[in-house]
């Protein structure tokens, strides 16, 4: 893949010979484009079709690379992660091979107390040195985007810290980060198990600052008996409405204390994991318009039996995005290629839904549709390129990266 | 990990400053040294210990390397797999998304007979170059020895050109290649049906061709109801014997036709799969000394549900090891790292299990335990680093690959 002409790198590029999956929202399955071309300017995308339709004009004094038939496809999305933390939990890994269930390992002060104090105790560059190569695992897969939460810190300057180090991370290296605090994610130890007084100053307190600081793209939070009720979220979002901040959240991994309702009442932009969601659930999200993000993954590595409700999903009309759920106690697991595997292997997703969930409903899940996730003129120029046959061999393959290229934001 | 003194490059190397885990079967557990050191001369193991016991003299001259409390385990081993093919089979990964079973696929004309299909009009520098990729997936985990089965071929040409293109992997890459003869794999379209005329070709032509040609280590066959009967495999099995070769069996992956005992009954080198090994079979494998080589991947692929008997083989004392199957229909994995992780996750193989699985019990089920395997005194210096603070993050994680270098025959 010989580029013809360098002159005009970066302000002009033109790939062409190449199959495209445009992901669009108004064509069947996946938009293909047998023959196609994308045009990329100052960074947008200029141009995405059929090479013979292209202006002419468009073209001229590009930069042109021949994609000799290759497959360009968005730039993927990992849409739900956990990437800023430090340290791991490999030894609960062992425990529980053991034989103790997730749930006895949180209860036994084990589990995500861990990482908040493992948290704790790193720098802002420890915690960025750390998730580095955790970040670049997704990159090298054709990552283009990466939501990170908070949520290890629970107190104000560690929220805030784990946030900067998450905005540090998208200038060390070229892609977008959307950071999503997660204050209401455990009881810190502080607390003494008062749920509703942290559930309070994560309200009035952390929120606002972090807020204030502009650190915060969405605002999430975890709806389970092992975490927050159903109430107390809601008092988090409510503060997340006043602020105009959007809201996403942990609903029905464990058991369904009808999160999907509770995010689909705040029209929060997706309800992920949702194991235990019922038709009244996906119904209500459906007409909310809030995305399923669906996390493979932590259903696999805590051995979890009940799948989320594709058929429902699917019925109801309900978006799906499919993502990493990247964190150390429950997905250690930073391939969104092996996650889309996971979603069909273990969910039966099928490939097209597959490759919408890590482009085109992973945008959607973060708000940024309009600016990535398909190959639509006007949107940031992210692409990934590939070295195969057929866009079912991104799903079928497990832990094999044919990624040839990777493009952000034109370069 | 700075080079101190190239000048003995090759011949005499230490690696010092290291963690091992020497995975020797007179150790408890990983056979873990805390401050260890490894010295290779000509390519051998000269010293794996505790670095304050190493006789000083051994050292001198050396190229020494500080690994700076990095883990050394031997070059992990693949034991099982079927890397040289052509094309692949996401086609199949569709269709069976779209609800078909393997079974389903098989007798619809697809299955193996497409890989049949694929191979035969592939050259053999077309199957080497579409097989590179897959080995050097491999490799780039750690990888030092993989095993590579024929068996897509199913006519003598056939059978050669892959076992010849699997020899020529191991020219290729710094890797230590061994073949095994798996004729009795699938029956070919010109057999029209006839599977005993086919098995009567294996054992008494094609067999002793590929033998006398030196192209097989080890001979495979695949018993099962879509495959061969226990006395077809027994066909061939005597035939490997007359001809001095070991043998190993795909045995009661999809139902119990007897394999392991079948297998066990000719001292075969390993059974593998064994999702529906009974307690004679187990028994019969401890009292040969056949391996029971587990293979996730396939399992978690084909959504089968009925585990290994792990149980059954920790008591009976039969030695497991751990391997991709890597195959275009049931298992397109090229991670030995996500296969420890999937025994572990899949079928509850403590940490040990899984590294001796990839390391000293793979070596056993290749006949190469004298050989590789462990970090002992007088085998190749294979050897695997990483960047990791416990072997356990070995098998915990997902996708993600810290090896930091890899050595085969001290290079
Ligand atoms: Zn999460
Ligand atoms: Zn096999």
């Amino acid at each position: 893949m010989a580029a013809k002409n360098k002159s005009r790198a970066g302000g002009l590029r033109l790939w062409r010979n190449a199959r495209l999956g445009t992901m669009t929202d108004r064509a069947a399955g996946l938009g293909i484009v047998e023959k196609g071309a994308v045009v990329a300017r100052d960074g947008l995308i200029a141009y995405a079709g059929p090479e013979t339709e292209m202006p002419s004009s468009l073209g001229q004094g590009a930069e042109t690379i021949d994609c000799e038939g290759r497959w360009i496809t968005p730039g993927l999305i990992d849409c739900h992660t956990h990437l800023v933390h430090a340290g791991n939990r490999a030894n609960e890994f062992e425990m529980r091979l053991a034989g103790a269930t997730y749930e006895e390992v949180a209860r036994a002060g084990g589990g995500i107390a861990s990482s908040v104090k493992a948290l704790r105790a790193a720098s802002e560059d420890e915690l960025v040195a750390q998730s580095l190569p955790r970040l670049d695992a997704l990159i090298a897969e054709g990552v283009t985007s990466v939501e990170i939460k908070s949520g290890y810190g629970l107190d104000l300057e560690n929220e805030k810290k784990s946030l900067r180090a998450a905005r540090q991370l998208g200038i060390e290296r070229p892609v977008t980060v959307r950071t999503s605090f997660l204050g209401a994610h455990a009881l810190p130890p502080e607390a003494k198990g008062d749920k509703d007084a942290f559930v309070d100053l994560v309200a009035d307190e952390i929120l606002p600052a972090v807020a204030a600081a502009g650190l915060a793209d969405a605002v999430d939070g975890f709806c389970e008996g092992i975490a927050f009720s159903p109430e107390q979220i809601a008092r988090v979002f409510d503060k997340a409405k006043a602020l105009g901040l959007p809201v996403k959240l942990h609903a029905d991994q464990l058991s369904n204390l009808h999160g999907a309702e509770l995010a689909a009442s705040y029209g929060a932009l997706s309800a992920d994991h949702l194991e235990y969601t019922d038709e009244a659930g996906a119904a209500a999200m459906a007409r909310a318009g809030t995305v399923a993000t669906i996390l493979p993954g932590a259903y696999y590595f805590i051995r979890e039996t009940k799948k989320p409700p594709i058929a429902l999903f699917r019925q109801h009309g309900v978006r799906m995005a499919v993502a990493t759920d990247n964190n150390p106690g429950t997905s250690p697991l930073t391939s969104l290629l092996l996650t889309m595997n996971m979603a069909a292997t273990l969910f039966g997703l099928t490939v097209d839904e597959c490759l919408a969930g890590v482009t085109r409903e992973a945008a959607r899940a973060l708000g940024l549709l309009g600016q990535t996730g398909t190959l639509e003129v006007g949107k940031s120029a992210d692409l990934a390129i590939w070295d195969i046959e057929c866009p079912a061999e991104l799903v079928y393959r497990m832990g094999f990266n044919p990624l040839h290229a990777r493009i952000w934001r034109g370069q």
